[in-house]
């Protein structure tokens, strides 16, 4: 076979497998549910029952937590989401003497409900398409740099007029596929959100970090809300005159269970993925952005773990950085070892490889592929510095809160409409109350060790390039000797006064030269980095506008390989998505059911965290007091369901609906194996892991006796 | 309920629980196969094919490498185990450049085939009931210890007169059941035992130790070898005139497959069970041996390691230590985890209270379990200081050299009869044999940093405990200091003249008196230890002997409640043991399959021990080759395989047969949660872990070309 044919069968052969891409696969828009004729897959309510423009359909349960997603469950504005998705709301409401993670909480009435200080919910109210008024006065040949900032404007002035019309109302511009369209989302935004119920965490946070991301589990991860209005109806600030929220659709619950390789989809807000990237930028996250990543977090929490086995107090403030770092890592080596084991790389090379043969090296389609090309190139070039920039100011607090300022003193020189997006007015408020929070775990000691390692993470990993910037911004003892980050560090933190919270918020009321002339050393290393920072991030930006350009073009190309509904990438936009109830092999002779039983509990139970459990619990399940509850084919209690569901973080809290549009589980995570479906789907491997329903409410019957519930959520009440 | 009625209940359900013993629980002596009835459970040959006293029937095929079991496939003597049983012989045929280990090895044709320098060959010949024969001049109301005495002297005077008979016999005497029967086993001991195939260890140890006892396995754990006899056909030293040599019988082999269920049973010599120990046995375990070992070994190991990356040549020496150490603690740590989880200590209190309850508390049944306690009590207060003294002679070469001169010295002085077991004159020979192989890892700075680490365990096991013993053997720097077990290890080997292989030889040499009276700092320390460590060594005789009567009891007893055939616990005599072919569940969720396929391979290969693999075995998975060793129904190549068979150590290498008799695996590991089946067997959890002999046939086809024993074993040659 000579080349020529050889590259056209590869051609052929990357075509079929891009062609067969699964039919699981795909987050999809609201207005892209009619096109997937849900009913020949096992769905049995028209397309218009789960959305439609008129009354919004079963999809209009759902809601947005901002990150999360969460249902509503009842006529009164009663809303189910995961327990992790409320853990704020339960920190914010303990004290070391009452702590409400560790005994959970179940208000005793609808007069006991508890306010979760800050959590927010958003029920989507319209969207429509803004492509050609964004893109008012752009033209075809016009710069990337140039369109962007034109769009831009464009968005802010738009959004700040839908705000002008009612204030309650939360309004986004959304790109989808790298641009093509932009969508306008009108939500209203519930600011009074009380905490209604949550089991203690030793079954809502049940395995903990062992756990995370894998199959078996056995983690009852649910918590109810409920959200409040003002007497008017319309979105109020917390008090105590105002009414439930009542919603134009709540969920139904089906207590009647599933079987394997039954329909079921999700509803929910999936935040980010990055399904049609090109070869080059996989490399980079495969050679560079995920190893760094991982290298930086396991040091980090080496460190962070240092820091708190010898100071217990100290313990307590890095705990929740560690466990999310704990969380991160964890993911960013699914993303390499997925990367690895799947061989996107290689697949996508072919992929392109195959587009220049068919389409030849003189076409278009091959100079978009050289300019992408290029761009990855002058990016690699400075994403050593700008990572190790970004890491400097992103974990120390200082250097965070000074950065942060100097950004907001640039941007509100600015009229609005010019500024950079989050740096709105309304914005400010909410950076203050975050910073509040922030400050409560601001300790000198620990933020010094974190200023000197990421100083010392830098000069790795510009390793072999100009490091003078680095050796200028620390202290040099003697001429010509090598930088000394720990003194540069120790001189910073004793000679600083930004050093309590009200300094802190002072910040923000400097204008950009009180901040550039201050003689703080805080503020002195802060301007040094920003001068270090700022056309990195311009460059940044530049590569990120021109690229969108190439990308939009990129998935053009993609989209004429695919047949059936093209989705755009998840991007914290509500969607649909649809599969089976399904276990999996996750190797050679292994073999994972669709659900685990309540055994699985007593089979990890160790009596410790993360596997410790309520007594109460285990009698329960000892005697095996499922009531109604227990599943009728296998006799056993579920605990959690595995579903082929193409979900992403966000997805969290999501409601898995049967072909009835009833809800029977409560999404809260993926298997290890579905980490890379950010990148790639494979409905063999890739697992989204939910809470069974039923398990939710016999625990409601039999452990917490949270009855008034189940009788507002119209359950039949147990007998047995 | 009252306390009385409770008791019987609790009696009745352990009861219930001790009769329901595995149907497929039992390690039987050949003489029991005809009242196991196989043809109930699948078996389609008459008991008399599987032994008979005339021929011996099939299981003549199988013979016993001393440790572990192979099987004669062809007329010509050629024998089928595991590579891991030949790893000896292997490496002792391998030096740097030719490294056969890593290569594997095979004979292009039988003039080809290389010594094994040391590799014997037992064919059980016959064997018979002796339990009178040694019993003579015992009587009932004897001690103990002045039994065990008669009965020692019997046995060694039966030895040498069956061994006067014919030299080339190897004659033991195995007590069954505690010494209720004493069996006479005549083997012969076929000593020119050469190599004859081996695939490369990236086949036959892949996985390594992090597969060890693990399942999904996917080793090609085989070897073959070939018995030569001199031409009278008589065992000979080893000589290139001897012959092959002809067994009566040899196995068919059966390519054809198996279905999950499917009968099969294996044939083999394991090692050493404790299936009827009494609770007391199971605590001493549990709380104390048990917990000790896993302690020691994981610092052994650690120091080795240490050793190793500051040493190549040290880590070279220390390499097979420190995996068969890794081996042990696996095993150690399996032992407990298996204790805790099938609460046996527990399981065994109840059915001793259960026994107290039925037969009184004046009952000779209570008496015995009264006395078992009180020999456990006495054996626990001195169990710390016996452990702590067998470990410092165990590990340290020169004071293990020392040690065992020692008893010679004083067995030697005593006419045979009288000697201890393993004292006779021809055991010297082998000793001195071993001492060579011994002699080559001998490192004077791992052995001084061994010999201070073992001062320091013992220092920490006796805690407590008067430990003026071990600080008169060590150096007291100023008066009144604690002994410093560093200074007085370095003087010891500055000074000791035994540090090279003659002067170790030597020390065989000298008599009792000589050794004592050496002013030698080795010597004397030994002495010393030997002095603390004989009158121990003579409790726990006593207390062994002791504890074999009431041993003998306790067995009758649990005898009285368990219907069918009783089988002895395994103690290195050939045994058939017989079950199915089954997956398992290992948790809740997780399904494992019954066999293991090139798939895995695939999976688990990175190119680096112990996931190395041959490239050429890498494409011929890829490609599929597989010919007709395919599984038919699977449509797949299978590589290891699950049994419910009850075996141990020793039973590695066994033939697995099917129910025509015919060789469809190698048994060659149980997984994790068999290791605690040394004291309780559990059909549920309970796996053998066996090479498909299609997998071994598929290599010697395709892979290594091994197209000459093919067909001497007979195999229609592949035509795909």
């Amino acid at each position: 076979m000579n080349g020529k044919n050889l590259m056209l069968l590869l051609f052929l052969l990357v075509l079929m497998a891009w062609q067969a891409a699964d039919a699981e696969e795909g987050m999809f828009l609201l207005d892209q549910i009619a096109e997937l004729h849900l009913e020949k897959h096992g769905c049995s309510l028209p397309a218009t029952a789960l959305w439609n423009p008129q009354d919004g359909g079963i999809s209009q349960a759902v809601v947005s937590l901002g990150g999360c997603t969460a249902s509503f469950v009842s006529p009164m504005g009663l809303i189910i989401t995961n327990h992790h998705c409320a853990e704020g709301a339960l920190q914010r409401n303990s004290s070391p003497e009452h702590n409400l993670l560790e005994t959970g909480f179940l208000a005793e009435s609808i007069q006991q409900e508890l306010p979760t200080h800050g959590t927010r919910v958003y029920v989507l109210l319209s969207f429509e398409d803004v492509t050609t008024r964004v893109a008012v006065g752009t033209s075809a040949g016009m710069a990337a740099e140039e369109r962007r900032k034109i769009i831009d404007a464009n968005k802010n002035t738009l959004i700040l007029a839908e705000e002008k019309k009612d204030s309650t109302i939360d309004v986004r511009i959304v790109d989808m596929y790298a641009g093509e369209r932009s969508i306008l989302y009108r939500s209203m935004e519930i600011r009074d959100v009380r905490l209604v119920y949550a089991p203690p965490q030793t079954i809502g946070v049940f395995g903990g970090d062992i756990d995370n991301f894998e199959w078996p589990r056995h983690t009852g991860d649910y918590t109810f809300l409920r959200a409040y209005v003002g007497p008017d109806g319309r979105p109020a600030d917390p008090a105590d005159h105002n009414i439930p929220y009542r919603p134009t659709t709540w969920l139904t619950i089906s207590s009647e269970g599933y079987q394997e390789n039954d329909f079921c989809m999700v509803i929910g807000y999936p935040g980010s993925t990055g399904r049609y990237l090109c070869a080059s930028d996989i490399d980079y996250r495969q050679n560079s952005y995920y190893p760094w990543r991982i290298h930086m977090m396991s040091d980090y929490i080496e460190l962070l773990e240092k820091v708190a086995a010898a100071d217990s107090h100290a313990a307590i403030q890095v705990a929740s950085l560690v466990s999310s770092l704990n969380n991160s890592l964890k993911n960013s080596r699914g993303q390499l070892d997925g990367l690895l084991r799947t061989r996107l790389s290689a697949e996508k090379q072919a992929m392109e490889s195959a587009w220049l043969q068919k389409y030849g090296s003189k076409s278009p389609q091959a100079k978009l592929l050289q300019e992408l090309n290029e761009q990855y190139q002058e990016f690699n070039s400075i994403a050593a510095k700008y990572t190790a920039l970004s890491w400097l100011t992103r974990y120390n607090q200082l250097l965070s809160v000074a950065q942060t300022a100097l950004r907001w003193a640039e941007e509100r020189e600015k009229p609005e409409a010019e500024r950079k997006p989050g740096y709105m007015d309304r914005d400010m408020a909410n950076y203050k109350e975050r910073l509040r929070h922030r400050f409560r775990n601001y300790n000198p000691d620990t933020d010094r060790r974190t200023l000197v390692f990421f100083y010392e993470k830098a000069a790795e990993l510009t390793t072999g390039q100009n490091q003078e910037w680095l050796q200028a911004l620390a202290y040099n003892g003697a001429a010509g000797s090598a930088p000394d980050f720990e003194i540069t560090a120790q001189k910073l933190y004793a000679q600083t006064i930004f050093t309590d919270l009200s300094s802190w918020l002072n910040l923000f009321d400097m204008s950009a030269e009180q901040l550039q002339r201050s003689p703080d050393p805080l503020l002195k290393l802060a301007v040094g980095l920003y001068k270090q920072y700022k056309p990195l991030q311009e460059k940044e930006r530049l590569f990120d506008a021109r690229l969108d350009e190439l990308r939009r073009q990129y998935l053009q190309l993609a989209r004429t390989e695919q047949p059936g509904p093209f989705y755009p990438d998840a991007n914290g936009t509500k969607r649909l998505t649809y599969g089976t109830i399904k276990g999996y092999s996750p190797r050679d002779a292994v073999a994972y059911s669709a659900f685990t039983t309540t055994d699985g509990i007593l089979q990890k139970y160790t009596g410790t965290d993360p596997f410790d459990a309520p007594q109460k619990l285990l009698e329960l399940v000892q005697s095996e007091s499922f009531a109604n509850y227990r599943d009728p084919v296998s006799k056993k209690m579920h605990v959690n369901l595995l579903t082929t569901l193409d979900t992403t973080g966000g997805n969290s809290g999501s409601p898995v609906l049967n072909g009835e549009g009833k809800l029977i589980g409560l999404l809260f995570d993926g298997n290890y194996e579905s980490i890379v479906a950010d990148y790639r789907f494979d409905s063999d491997l890739s697992r989204s892991i939910c809470v069974d329903i039923r398990y939710i409410l016999w625990l409601m019957a039999k452990f917490s006796q949270a009855n008034w519930l189940l009788q507002e959520m119209q359950i039949p009440q147990d007998s047995a």
